[in-house]
Order: structure tokens, then sequence, then C-alpha cells
């Protein structure tokens, strides 16, 4: 998994029938010391994040192992909003 | 996912069973705030999509997960046409 | 399979109901011969890892096949507490 | 998937029970435009290519989509031969 | 697939049930000319590879399709050691 910061939304009125209701966040990928990255993850939202949250986020089939992601074409999902990062030095 | 633009396409007479009556396009990686990437993905489409088209793209096992891509050899395909990009500041 | 140290943790409240009780820590990966690598990953712990263990990360569908994260929206885990790495020159 | 270059082969007489009788090609990835790119791939052919082809390549899971490689430990295979590539400049 | 030379190998006592009796192989990626590069794998070893072997190395969920990985927590195995590279300039 990696964290990541939701910077947006990408909307498609035309789409793949079994991708319908759900809603695509941007999340930009961000080092575990609070470095944005320019590397940027459309994701399905399952925790009801919003623009500015830092999220945990889950890829490849995995993002499938869910109630709403069961048999969906979905590669990525936000599967927590991150309250606190604690890093040794 | 990722987001990119369709710019070609891709024709192979001999290929594996599985595949044939696909339509191959070449999507090029785009970052969220329209800088074009040098990387590309040869994707199968299923919606419809033309040349110039931004559109959203599932690879991986969840390429799969589609009634068309079901049990084929496909790792990437176009899920959606992009009408709108929200990206905060 | 990849070895890094435990630098760290990640706490999320509000999450997938299948995360409930899973720690999240966070792996910084390392090259084989102890140099530190600018990538992180969060994982979910299964050996009871702490800060500072040198450790083996499994990542993708693999990360499934075990009695806790089966059916688990998880795509990292620590599998192993590294002992000793014997490299030849 | 991506397209490449067939550059060689790969020998190798001892080898897991389930790859016998598997050839075993080195695809160079290529850009899109015609670029070679320095990454490489050991794949399995399914289409009889040759030296010299230009090749449709599908990685991961989906690489055992087909009735040659169902439950083969194989994570890249040759699906086609490309014929012609239309890129929009 | 990939090819890669056997430089090591990495000891974990405290390990995850399912991977007990697994020898864990450190593989260095080369470039198919010969050239080693900068990134290692750990590795289950299938076809008894030793130090100095150079081998093919299968990941991600296809390393689960062999009757000693099947189910387990792994995702990098090595499937064959290499007799030889025959690459065209």
């Amino acid at each position: 998994m990696f964290i990541g910061k939701v910077v947006g939304s990408v909307w498609a009125t035309r789409k793949e029938e079994r991708l319908k209701g759900f809603k695509f966040l941007i999340v930009q990928h961000y080092e575990v010391d609070g470095t944005p990255l320019r590397d940027h993850h459309i994701c399905v939202d399952l925790v009801d994040a919003g623009v500015g949250d830092m999220v945990l986020v889950v890829r490849g089939s995995s993002a499938r192992q869910t109630e709403k992601t069961k048999e969906k074409p979905v590669d990525a999902i936000i599967v927590g909003v991150v309250d606190r990062i604690d890093l040794e030095k």
C-alpha cells in the first residue's frame, strides 16, 4: 500500500457498465515524510474521502477484495483516511 | 487507474486465438495536469474511444473483469472516456 | 520479495471494514548491501515486527495467501524478520 | 500490453517441470514511435514469432489466460506479431 | 520473466507459517547482454540453483503456479538455470 493526498476527481459519463456509481478520485503519491511525488493514481473511493485528505491506497487484484469492488474492473482503491504517521528518525 | 490520450492503434493479423475481434489502441499516459508522458500502453478498447480522446485505463488482472475480456490474455483496457478533470491547486 | 527496514507506522481510524485489526507498518526498501532506498511501502505485519527490524516483504496477490489476509484488500505484507544476509562479492 | 522486437532467446535445460516445451524469447521493449528502450523481457512465444519480429506482449496473470499457459509459472507471453502501427502526430 | 545471477541468500527464522522450508536466494537482475543492474529480488528457489548461476525468474501470481508454491505468500521464484543466451546484434 502507499499513502497520498486526494487532489481532485475524474469524471467519465461514457464508461464500462460495471463502473457505474463509482467515484474516481485523484490521489497524489506522497513520501512518508510528507514530500509530494510527481505520481498520481485514479482510485475508487470506499471511505468517503475528500480533497485534502491523506489516504491509504491499495492496488492490483487486492483492490477487488471488498464488497463494492468485487469482480469490478478497478485496480486502485482508497481504503483508509490516514490520521497519523509515526516515523522514526 | 491512470489517464491518457488515445494516439493511435496497433494491428496484428497473426495473434493468439482468444484476442480475435479486439481493437488495440495506443494510449499515451498523461499527468493529471495535462502533461504528456513518454510512456505508452497498448489497450483493448471497451468504450468505442477514438484518437484524441482522454481515457481512463485499468491494468492487470482487473482488466479481465468485464464481459468481453473475461479469461482473455489482456492486461490493459480502456474503461471510460474522460469528460472532466477537477484538480485542486 | 524484497527486504527493508521497519521505520514507522500508519494509523487510520476510518477504514475499509475488512482491514479492521491490522497493524500497518512503514517499510523502507533497502538494497541487499545495506543501502537504504527512497522507496517506502505500507505493509500489514504478520510476524510481530518492530521498528528497526530488517524484514522480508511480499507484494501483490501473494500478500493474500495467508490465513489472516485471505480475501482482504491488502497488497503488501511482512512475512519474515531477516536474521542474516549472505552476499557474495 | 506493450510492443517490442524479438532479439534473441534463452535456453535452460534445468527448469521447473511445468515449463518444459516452452520457447523463451527475448523481447526488447520499443517505444511506439520505433525507439528501442533499454528494457528486455523473457517471454513465452505463442505465435511462432522469430528474431526481428515486432510483437505484442501481455504480462502478469493475464499471461496465463491461454490454453498453453494455463496454470503455468509464466508471467509474460507474446500474443501477436505486429503488422502495422498507426500513430497520430 | 527476467534473468539474473544468484549472489547470495537471506535467512529468516521468524517467518510466516506457510514459508517454512523455503530457501530464499538473492537474484541480481542482469541485462540480457550481461550487464549487472542495481536491482535485486529475493526469490524462492525451485531448481536447486547456487551462487553464481544465471537464472530465470518469474514474478507475481505466476510464482504460485507450481506444486511447491501453490497458495503460498511468494511473489518471485527461480524457475530455471540459464545455459545459453542467444542475442542478435
